[in-house]
C-alpha cells in the first residue's frame, strides 16, 4: 500500500490509455471530473459521499454547492443553495488521508473511502495483436472503489458517486444492458453492476444535494432525465462495510483530427461509450488487480517516498495526455510488419499546449515507451520520417549578410496543435525572424531524432532494440549525418558543434527546447547543452552505423563527437570549475551555471556505452569536466533554490523544469556518481503537491522557490523519473 | 431591401438547415460566433472591422479585448490590453445601421457592411432526393459578405473578418484546397475563394488586435499556427468599393446522440469540415441570391414592419434548432417510400432546453414544417407512433381514492434532450406525482398528435396532404379516437372532454403545455385551452376517417366534438363575456381569461372546414362565444399589458408566449374577423429587440412588461407567425 501524503489538496490526472481523457481530481474545493482532450483539469461537481439518514452527508471537497437550473423552465427562484446544501458537509483536510500510488489515487475519511485506480503496464505492438487483446489494453475507462463502512452504524447507510455536468446526463439503466450508472449522452459516464438487494440505485435531479440527503432505501431515488447532476446509491445496511466498483468511461466517435483524418483506435474496437463500459465493468476485478500490482512494484522499489510519489503523479499525467488514433483515410504507409488492419497513429499531447508529439518531448519520453511500449516511439518516428522532416539551407547568422549554404534534414518541433495535424514539413510551433519562444530548433530536433532513432533501434538498458528498422532506415540515418556536418559549418572551420542557424529563421536564430529560459538555455548556436547532445548525437549515429556494418560511417559519426568533446572540452572554466552556459563571447547569460549541460549523457549510457560516459573512459576529460560542472552546480545559492532547496535548471532563472530535473538527478547519481541531496526530491514533491502547481496536476515549468506554476501545466514528460527505477 | 431597425442591439441566430448550428451574433459588446448544438450564444469574439492605415481600425462590436494566451508559453506578462487595442474603436449604437432579413442579416457602419446570409426554402422529403440535390440542401454552412467601401479613401483599407476561439485554429490554405480561410479542426470554419493579385489574406496570432491594425499590403499578415485568433484580411485600394463573399460551415462527424445512434445526415454527403466548405464555396452565389430572394418574398408581403421582423427572427431560431440526422444502426423502420439508403431522423430542439422533437412544438411548428418540408412532419409523426407512444391505464384524480379504468394511446412529450434520444414510450421531461411543471401532458399530447397526423395527412391550405400515410396508419387513429374516448370517463358520464388523468401521473395530475404559467392554463384537466382543443382532435379525426372512407368512425368522432363544443358552450359566461381557464369550480385562477382558448380554430380552418369556425356555421353557437371573449380579452388591463401594450397569453400572469400569440393573432384577425392592435406587434417587436429577451436570439417566454426573457430562450417555436402570410 501507499503511504499517507503529508499533503492532500492537489490535483491529479486519472486516465486509460491512449484515449486524451482523464478524470481529474484532487484539489480541495475545486471541481474535476471527466475531461477529453482538455488542457486543464475538467469543471465537474464531483459528489463522493457517506449518507447517514437523520445525521445528514460528509463528502469529499470536490463540489461546489449550486443553483438549480430547473429556474430556467418554471420561471421560478429554486430553494436558497444554503437551505438545500444544510446536511452536507464536507470533510477537511485533516480528516483526509490520501494515498496516491503508481495506478490508484485514495481517499479515505470517516467511514468512507474512494479510490480511483488507472491500471497500465506494457502494451504491445496494436499492429501484431488481435482486436480481443487490444480491446484490453485499449478500453477507454479508468476504475473506481467506493467503500463505506457501516460495521460501527446502529443504522442503514448509504455511499454515493455522482456528477454534475453542463449537460443532462441519462441513467444507463435506459439502454438496458444491465448496468447502473450515469452518462452524458455517449461522451462520457460510470458505470456498475447491479448490486444483490437492489442496494444500487440510480439517481438524477437537479437538486442533487438534497435528494441525496434523503436518502431511503425504502423510496426510490428521483430520476429526472433533464438533469445535469446523477450519480449512484448504495446502501450499506447497519454492520456491514460494503464496496461498489465502478467504470468510468469517455467516448469520441468519428473524425477527431483534422490535417491528417483519424479517429480514436478505441472506437474501431468498440462501438460506443455503453460497449466500452459493459466490457469495463466485465473485467473490472482484473483492471483493479492490475493497478494494485502496479502499486506494489512501485512500492517494492527502493525509492523514497518523494520519488515514489514523484514517478507516481507523473505517470498519471503522461498516460492523460496519450492519444492512439487511426489513420482513417491512409494518409500514411503502413508498417509493413503488420498483421491487423489498423493503422495506428500515436500522439502525446503536450500538455496545456496540446502541440502534438513535440519532439523535444518524446526525447525525453522515450525512456518510458521504450519500458512499455517501444513501438509507439517507432510510430513517432516513421511520422516523423515520412511527414514531419524537412531539407533546409542553413546560414551563418553571426555575419549581417546571412550567406547560405547547403544544409540537410531535420524535423519539426511538433506535428500541430490541438488535434489539428500541422502540414507536412510544418510543426505549428516555428516561425521565421524570431530570436526566441517560437523560432525554429532545427538543430536540436536533429539530434533529438538520431537519439531517439539509436534508443529505439539499438539494445538498450530499456528495450532489446529493433536493427531491422535502423536498417529500413539506413539513408535518413545517413542523411542525418550529413546534416550534422553541414551545420557545423565549412569544412575547415568545423569543430563538431553547430554553427550554422537553419535558414527557415530568415532574420531570426534557432532556440532550444529550453525555450522560455534566458539565453542562457534558449539560444542554440554556442548552448553548452547542446554541445554535448552534439556528441551524444554523433555517438547514436556511429552506433547505429557499426550495428549497420556501416563502418566507414559509424567512425565518422564517432570522429565527429571526438571533435564536438574536444571543443566542449576547450571550453572548461578551470578556475570556477564550470562550463558557461553559452560558448560565445560576452554572451548575455554565458556565465550562467546549467544543469541540462550534463543531460545526454543518458544516452551513451542507456545503449551500454559506458565507457563513453565513464571519467576513464576515451571521453574522460570531458565526463571528468562534466562532473566537476555538475558537483560544483549542485550548491545551495547555484543550482539549488536557497529557499526550497529544490534544484534550478540554471543558476540565473528561478523558472525550473521538473522532468529535466528527474533526469538530471539520474545522470548525477547513477552516471555521474554524484549525490543529490534528498531534500532536492522533498522540494519537488512540495512544488506539486503544496505550491500553485498543483491545480494543474502534474506542472513542468515552475518557481523554484516556491513551485509557482509558470508553464507547462498539465504535462506528461515528468516519466523521466522512471528512469530512477531502470 | 429590409428596412432599417429602430434599434439594433439583439442577437439573432444565422443557420443552416438541419445541422443544429449557428453563428450567433448581434449583442452589442457581447461574443458570438460559431455554436453547435448550444443552449445559448457561443462565446467567441467576432472580429468585423474595417483598417486605415495609420488612422486605426474601426469595428463593429461583438469582440472584448483580451490579453494574450502566449503568456502559458513564454511566463512572460503580454503587453496590455488598452495598448494593444489603442487603434481599435467600436462602432457605436447610432452609427450601426441594421436590418434583419428573412435570410439576411446585415450590419452597416462607417465604410463597411457586413452580411450574414441564411438562405432557406422548400426542401424535397430527402429519401426521394439523389446526393447531389440533397447536398445543396443540406450543407452545413451559412454565407456572409465582407464590404468595404474605399471610393472616398486616400490610401489603401483593408477588410477583416476573424474569430477568436477557445481553442488554437487552422489556416484553411494548410490544407491545400484552393481555400483561405480559418478553422477550428474539424468542427467549423469560414472559407473564401482567393481574390486577384493577393487582396484576401490570412492572418492568424494571439495578438490579432495589433496585427490587423498593422495591416500592410507589403507585409505578410503572421501566421502563428497555435494562436486561438484568426481571420482574413482584405485589401481595398483608394477608389474602390469591395466585397468578399465567405462561407461559415459547422461539422460534426461520427455518431452524435445516444438512445438510438445517430450522424448528422450531411456527414454522408460531405467528409469533413472541408469538403463542405469548399461546396459552400462554389455555390455561394447561387446561395446568396436564393438568400435575397427570401428577403424579397418577405418585403413583398403586406406585413407590417413589426410582422416582418417577428417573421424574420422566428425564421432564424427556427432553422437554428433544427437537426437532420441519420439512422446509423436502423434502429427504425424504413419508409417505404424511400428510393435512397438514407433513414434520416428528423429532430427541432426545443431551444434553450433541447428536449428532442417535444410535441406541443411540433404542433405549432407543423404549420412551417408543411409550407416547406411537410417530410420532416412525417417523420416525426413515424417516430411518435414507433417509439414515443404508449398505452396507459387512466385514473379519476378527484377521487381520493383514484380508481382505474382503462385508457388507452398516448404520445411523450418529447424524445429525450440534448442529444440523448430518451427510452422508448418515456420523454424526458414527464414525472410521475405532480401536479405542476415537470408532470405528464398525456391527454394534450394526444390531442397534439391526431392535430399533426390531420394537417399532414389532409389537403391543407399549407400543404396537399398524404391520404397514403394517413391509410397506412390508420389503426393508430383508431386507437387514438378511443383513447379520447375513454379519458373521457366512464360512458354515462361523458360531456366530450376530459375527465381522466393518464395512471401515469400516480398521484400527480396532468398539466398542459403551458407548464410555467399559473393554474389557470398549466391543469389540464377542465383546462377551456384543452377543451376547444379536444374539440378540435376529435374533428381532425373525423376529417380523416372521412377521407379514409370510415364513415362509423367519422360521425362518431364528429358526434364526440359536438358533444365537446355543448359542454364548453355551456360554460360561458353571458355577463362578463367569458370563458373561465378552467371549467372546475372554484378553482385557483378558473377566472382568469385566457387568450390560447381560441388557439385550436387554426386547425379546422387549415383544412378547409370554415363551416366548422364560423359564427353562422354548425358550431356557431361556440365560435360566437368565442369571439365574444377574445374581442373582450383584447383590452387593456385584460389580455393587453398596459404597459407596454404587449398581449398577455392570460389575464392573472405576465408570463407570457411570443410564438402562441402570434398564432392567436391568426385566428383572431383571419377566423374571427377580429382587429388586434398594430401596437402589440410593436410591443412583441421591442420585447425581442430591446428587452433582455434580445440576450437570447427569439425568445419564447418573455414578461409582458418589458420583455425580460423568462424562459424559452434560443427557441424555435416562433414560427408560428408564419401563418400571418398564407
Amino acid at each position: 500500500m501507499p503511504k499517507p501524503l503529508p499533503t492532500t489538496d492537489f490535483y491529479a490526472h486519472h486516465s486509460p490509455f491512449g484515449a486524451f481523457a482523464s478524470f481529474t481530481l484532487g484539489r480541495h474545493g475545486f471541481r474535476g471530473g471527466f475531461g477529453s482532450e482538455l488542457a486543464g483539469p475538467a469543471d465537474q461537481d464531483v459528489y463522493i459521499a457517506v449518507v447517514r439518514p437523520g445525521k445528514g452527508v460528509e463528502a469529499l471537497p470536490f463540489f461546489r454547492p449550486s443553483s438549480s437550473p430547473s429556474i430556467a423552465y418554471t420561471g421560478e427562484v429554486a430553494p436558497s443553495d444554503s437551505a438545500r446544501s444544510a446536511h452536507w458537509r464536507t470533510f477537511g483536510p485533516e480528516e483526509i488521508v490520501r494515498t496516491l500510488g503508481w495506478a490508484t489515487d485514495s481517499w479515505a475519511a470517516g467511514s468512507l473511502t474512494f479510490t480511483l485506480h488507472t491500471p497500465f503496464g506494457p502494451v504491445p505492438d496494436v499492429v501484431e495483436i488481435g482486436d480481443g487483446e487490444m480491446r484490453r489494453h485499449l478500453c477507454p475507462a479508468i476504475f473506481a472503489e467506493l467503500t463505506v463502512d457501516n460495521r460501527d452504524g446502529d443504522g442503514e447507510a448509504f455511499g454515493f458517486f455522482g456528477i454534475g455536468a453542463a449537460d443532462p446526463l441519462r441513467p444507463l439503466s435506459d439502454a438496458g444492458n444491465g448496468l447502473l450508472g450515469m452518462a452524458r449522452g455517449g461522451e462520457y459516464g460510470f458505470a456498475a453492476a447491479p448490486l444483490p438487494g437492489r442496494a444500487l440505485r440510480e439517481l438524477q435531479t437537479w437538486e442533487l444535494e438534497t435528494a441525496v440527503a434523503l436518502a431511503d432505501s425504502d423510496a426510490a431515488p428521483p430520476i429526472e432525465r433533464l438533469a445535469n447532476r446523477g450519480g449512484l446509491l448504495m446502501t450499506v445496511p447497519a454492520g456491514e462495510i460494503r464496496t461498489c466498483r465502478l467504470a468510468l468511461g469517455f467516448f469520441r466517435h468519428g473524425i477527431v483530427t483534422s490535417g491528417i483524418a483519424t479517429t480514436y483506435l478505441y472506437s474501431r474496437l468498440f462501438s460506443d461509450l455503453d460497449t466500452a463500459l459493459a466490457f469495463a465493468v466485465e473485467n473490472i476485478d482484473e483492471y483493479i488487480d492490475t493497478a494494485r500490482l502496479c502499486d506494489e512494484e512501485l512500492d517494492a522499489t527502493g525509492l523514497s517516498d518523494e520519488r515514489k510519489f514523484l514517478v507516481a503523479h507523473s505517470t498519471h499525467s503522461y498516460l492523460g495526455s496519450t492519444m492512439l488514433l487511426h489513420d482513417e483515410r491512409g494518409a500514411l504507409p503502413r508498417s509493413p510488419f503488420a498483421t491487423t488492419v489498423h493503422r495506428p497513429i500515436w500522439v502525446v499531447n503536450e500538455g496545456e499546449y496540446r502541440m502534438l508529439n513535440t519532439l523535444d518531448l518524446t526525447v525525453d519520453q522515450a525512456f518510458f515507451e521504450l519500458l512499455y511500449h517501444p513501438w509507439t516511439l517507432r510510430n513517432t518516428l516513421d511520422l516523423l520520417i515520412h511527414r514531419y522532416s524537412y531539407t533546409d539551407e542553413v546560414q551563418d547568422a553571426t555575419d549581417p549578410a546571412r550567406p547560405r549554404f547547403p544544409g540537410g534534414i531535420s524535423f519539426t518541433h511538433d506535428m500541430g496543435v490541438a488535434n489539428q495535424f500541422a502540414p507536412a514539413r510544418f510543426s505549428a510551433y516555428e516561425r521565421p525572424d524570431l530570436s526566441g519562444c517560437f523560432s525554429y530548433m532545427t538543430y536540436e530536433q536533429l539530434c533529438n531524432f538520431c537519439l531517439c532513432a539509436a534508443l529505439y533501434g539499438l539494445p538498450t538498458v530499456l528495450a532489446e532494440g529493433d536493427v531491422f528498422w535502423l536498417a529500413a532506415h539506413r539513408n535518413t540515418l545517413h542523411a542525418c549525418l550529413r546534416s550534422l556536418l553541414h551545420r557545423d559549418g565549412p569544412d575547415a572551420l568545423r569543430n563538431g558543434l553547430m554553427s550554422f542557424d537553419s535558414g527557415r529563421c530568415r532574420n531570426g536564430q534557432e532556440i532550444t527546447t529550453y525555450d522560455s529560459l534566458d539565453p542562457s538555455l534558449g539560444q542554440a548556436r554556442g548552448s553548452a547543452y547542446l554541445a554535448v547532445k552534439t556528441w551524444a548525437a554523433y555517438l547514436a549515429l556511429s552506433r547505429c552505423f557499426d550495428t549497420l556494418g556501416e563502418e566507414p560511417s559509424a567512425v565518422e559519426a564517432e570522429e565527429r563527437a571526438a571533435c564536438a568533446a574536444a571543443t566542449i572540452a576547450a571550453q572548461w572554466r578551470e578556475v570556477d570549475e564550470f562550463f558557461p552556459a553559452l560558448f560565445e563571447k560576452d554572451s548575455p547569460g554565458g556565465a550562467a551555471r546549467t544543469l541540462p549541460v550534463v543531460e545526454s549523457l543518458v544516452y551513451p549510457y542507456l545503449w551500454g556505452d559506458e565507457d563513453a560516459v565513464s571519467p576513464y573512459g576515451r571521453y574522460g576529460q570531458l565526463i571528468s569536466q562534466l562532473r566537476r560542472h555538475m558537483k560544483a552546480a549542485l550548491t545551495p545559492g547555484i543550482c539549488i533554490d536557497r529557499v526550497s532547496g529544490g534544484l534550478k535548471i540554471t543558476s540565473v532563472s528561478e523558472n525550473t523544469w521538473l522532468s529535466k530535473l528527474f533526469l538530471i538527478q539520474f545522470v548525477a547519481e547513477t552516471i555521474l556518481g554524484l549525490k543529490v541531496p534528498p531534500s532536492t526530491d522533498q522540494a519537488h514533491a512540495r512544488w506539486l503537491r503544496e505550491g500553485e502547481a498543483r491545480n494543474h496536476a502534474f506542472t513542468d515549468q515552475v518557481r523554484s522557490t516556491d513551485g509557482a506554476d509558470l508553464g507547462s501545466r498539465f504535462y506528461p514528460r515528468g516519466v523521466t523519473s522512471h528512469l530512477w527505477m531502470i
